[in-house]
């Protein structure tokens, strides 16, 4: 799922979007809440009128943001506290506002508030981290079921405009929220870097009953190899007729590596922000575009490449554009590794494809 | 023309450009001059190949910029001398100079350089600086004349990657720039706000001969009033089967207004350049789109307009990703003013076509 932190994805229309295949996209409710505000969204008929996108859309709980804000926070058991990054302005967030919340975006997909345990942590402080995960993921759960029909999905193609991309041919398309569709609540797992309390949060989450569960608190500072076990650990524990949802990871190799141990979603920065910093993934490896050594670089950037980007242009343009700071940089840089990462999983589904049909 | 000062209308990738209809872009000969430098786009085939932009490029002298840099530059017989506004190194620009970076740019029309008088000025500084533009007219067609073969454009397809825009139906195509195909050089108007140097200066440009002339020196401060005098004035006295090209202009009212007085051919920053400032054009007038009153309105930027902007997204959602300082905003807000300004003058050449017809 490609990050679109405030309803766009930095730098791409919608439509380019569709061309590269993009099924799903990620929302952040705490950025979406701040600006342009749930009020806003939801008189749009949601974030799917609002920024014209038919397409799946998930929206994360605005939990790891707000832990993100550090001396900016205060959790208690009714909720957090925190103040905007934007204006300082003091607000809070509790499992049923979050709720309220993304049943107002409307995205396709909301997940449970949870709380994002720091790395590192005693083994105490990250059990009650997890008993209050599951606390509140109860707690999201109840809202959820008893307010879920507010969704507002039938304002959705109130406006005369349209979002073409939906009807498209072989393209992965969201179901009619037709009468009584309601959005999915996923659950999401915590527990640390302890293998122990990861088997357990995962227990008690699918005992609470979720349409879907994410693994949480992972990537934020701990060695790679660690990162993959505590994945290992927790999938066992989550039933294989959900999709698995491992959030914020990661490069080209870990995602093939971590869809392939079993994780069926994953979403992550890195493809577009890296794009904004020059950063491009390619079948050759990394390029830092703006090294001097491309400046007369005829070649595409990727060869192998089919994305608009390496079907047209050179190493030398994009290496200019990049140097002289200009808008179509970034632009350029985050379709083609938008593209480079989707057909990456495209790929990698494939081979699912094949290796069943073997079977 | 829309402006693409280094080889990129700013946020626009090449095929937007190419859908919108656009035949043909500008260039700015100073900027490409200091990024990348000519010797690079020279490598790639000239700008058409760097810039993997199949369809017609124009590019200015370099003497309007230079000119601006106003501390920066010592202007003698021989040429001018300046410093770069990126890095403070010492350059000369001369008419022969300025024909041989253009050369090695490989545009499809390039310009004769000239003095860009400054406003005010007294008679006698008018007349000294157009007799200079004069003689380094002549100086720019002696030297053109003897190198316009040196243009690279043989080495426009050498690289594997496509633009793949000039084959579209119903566009303009560029003449092919197969054997023997040179630049078209063009003369440049001077004569500061006096009608009698305005048509001096005509008269002898025409006399050294070009296949195509332009008005320069106006829209440098002066009333809008005096700049549609001195354009009446100079077009008289301008080959109306040539192409007539005033430089520098305008809003989309004044564009008309021009085109309906005979001028063939126009540029300017502003479509682009306020775009990027969030300020609009709309067949309803200009709409300033970081207003709050925009925040929660589910119409159509213009409602008339058929561009992919207007036909996709809310005013909502342009106000909030300018109001959000998302990238998004640059290239959507840009890509409808382009609409506009390209859409204003095709209404205007259908309706040259009907009179025509008529008579």
């Amino acid at each position: 799922m490609p990050v679109g932190t405030v309803g766009t994805v930095k730098g791409v229309p919608q439509d380019v979007l569709e061309d590269l295949g993009v099924g799903i996209l990620l929302g952040n409710t705490y950025h979406l809440y701040l600006r342009p505000g749930v009020e806003t969204v939801r008189q749009m008929g949601g974030l799917h009128g609002f920024m014209a996108w038919e397409r799946c859309i998930l929206t994360d709980s605005g939990g790891f943001q707000v832990f993100s804000l550090n001396e900016l926070r205060k959790v208690k058991e009714e909720g957090v506290t925190f103040r905007s990054h934007i204006d300082g302005t003091s607000h809070f967030f509790s499992p049923e506002r979050a709720m309220e919340i993304q049943i107002g975006l409307g995205a396709d997909i909301i997940m449970a508030f949870d709380e994002c345990t720091e790395y590192p942590a005693e083994e105490g402080r990250t059990r009650e981290s997890m008993e209050l995960t599951l606390r509140w993921a109860e707690r999201s759960k109840v809202h959820f079921e008893q307010h879920k029909h507010e969704v507002p999905w039938d304002k959705a193609s109130g406006s005369g405009l349209q979002a073409s991309g939906a009807a498209r041919a072989g393209t992965p398309v969201r179901p009619s929220p037709s009468q009584g569709a309601t959005q999915a609540l996923f659950g999401i797992v915590q527990g640390g870097m302890s293998k122990e309390l990861r088997r357990e949060s995962a227990l008690r989450t699918v005992e609470i009953g979720f349409p879907g569960y994410a693994i949480g608190g992972l990537s934020v500072g701990e060695p790679r190899v660690m990162t993959y076990e505590i994945v290992a650990e927790t999938l066992q524990h989550l039933p294989a007729d959900k999709p698995r949802y491992l959030m914020g990871v990661g490069r080209p190799e870990e995602i093939v590596q971590y869809a392939r141990m079993g994780v069926d979603m994953m979403d992550c920065v890195l493809p577009t922000r890296a794009a904004r910093h020059g950063l491009l993934y390619t079948s050759q490896g990394e390029v830092s575009i703006k090294q001097a050594r491309y400046a007369r670089d005829e070649a595409a950037l990727d060869p192998e490449c089919r994305c608009r980007v390496c079907r047209r242009y050179s190493r030398a343009y994009l290496r200019h554009l990049y140097a002289s700071n200009e808008l179509l940089a970034q632009v350029l840089n985050t379709i083609h590794n938008l593209s480079f990462y989707l057909e990456t999983m495209r790929v990698f589904r494939g081979s699912i494809g094949v290796a069943s049909q073997a079977l």
